[in-house]
């Protein structure tokens, strides 16, 4: 009984050091969020910004690995975001859309209409497009919205 | 009850022929996959790369419509993938993020770190992160990670 427990605990460390040689470790793990991570984007080479199922955007300079902001508003889950430029545009299961900056870390605008979740969200840095539950696919200027 | 027929058929024929008429048809319809294609992206203009609930991903010939090779190895669904240039990555439900050079056609490195089902992938040719259910959002290094 002894005899087995010392080569499952062999077993057990050789399988976890082979998996280490093989396999990559992850530079950073961010950590913040508090449900679900639903969709991320790269901004920039610096730069990831991820939606939750927490209702949160997060900001992460992925060279660091710390968070640089903590984007607050989304009432439900942030299923889909897109980025251009300065802007990160989010649809969520609240059934509206936010138009975010990046630097300033806040919501610019909030995007209403919707009578049911979005589930899609394209943005060229002219329009928004949103498409939702509902069956609709809405389209929308982020300047004024 | 003929007079009814005939009309039934010439509108039958009419009906298809305007469908013909204002409807597109799919050049190509790509099989193989065994379940729900999952996520979908272009490589260049001749190349799509589909993943799938079957578990692989399917490089494929939007010319020809021929399937180019077969990426075999995540264990679950796959939930997403990104694509710069010959690499490919993709995130899964087996918690694991893979690596695969599209010319070769094959794995070339497996992330392993995540202890939940990955949702979101990101990859800017540098640096690639992963969101999953465990609530991380994880950088990775594709050539060193």
């Amino acid at each position: 009984m002894g005899y087995v427990y010392w080569v499952s605990v062999f077993f057990f460390l050789f399988r976890r050091t082979r998996a280490d040689f093989w396999n990559s470790e992850s530079l950073h793990t961010l950590r913040g969020h508090t449900s679900t991570v639903r969709c991320l984007k790269m901004s920039d080479s610096s730069t990831a910004i991820s939606g939750s199922r927490d209702t949160t955007l997060r900001v992460w300079d992925i060279k660091t690995g710390l968070c640089k902001n903590v984007l607050v508003g989304h009432q439900a889950s942030v299923r889909c975001l897109e980025i251009k430029g300065d802007i990160v545009v989010s649809g969520s299961y609240d059934t509206t859309a936010r138009v975010w900056s990046i630097s300033e870390g806040r919501c610019l605008r909030t995007l209403s209409g919707h009578f049911s979740q979005i589930y899609a969200i394209a943005f060229d840095g002219t329009r928004i497009a949103t498409g939702s539950l509902d069956t609709s696919v809405r389209i929308w200027d982020p300047n004024n919205g």
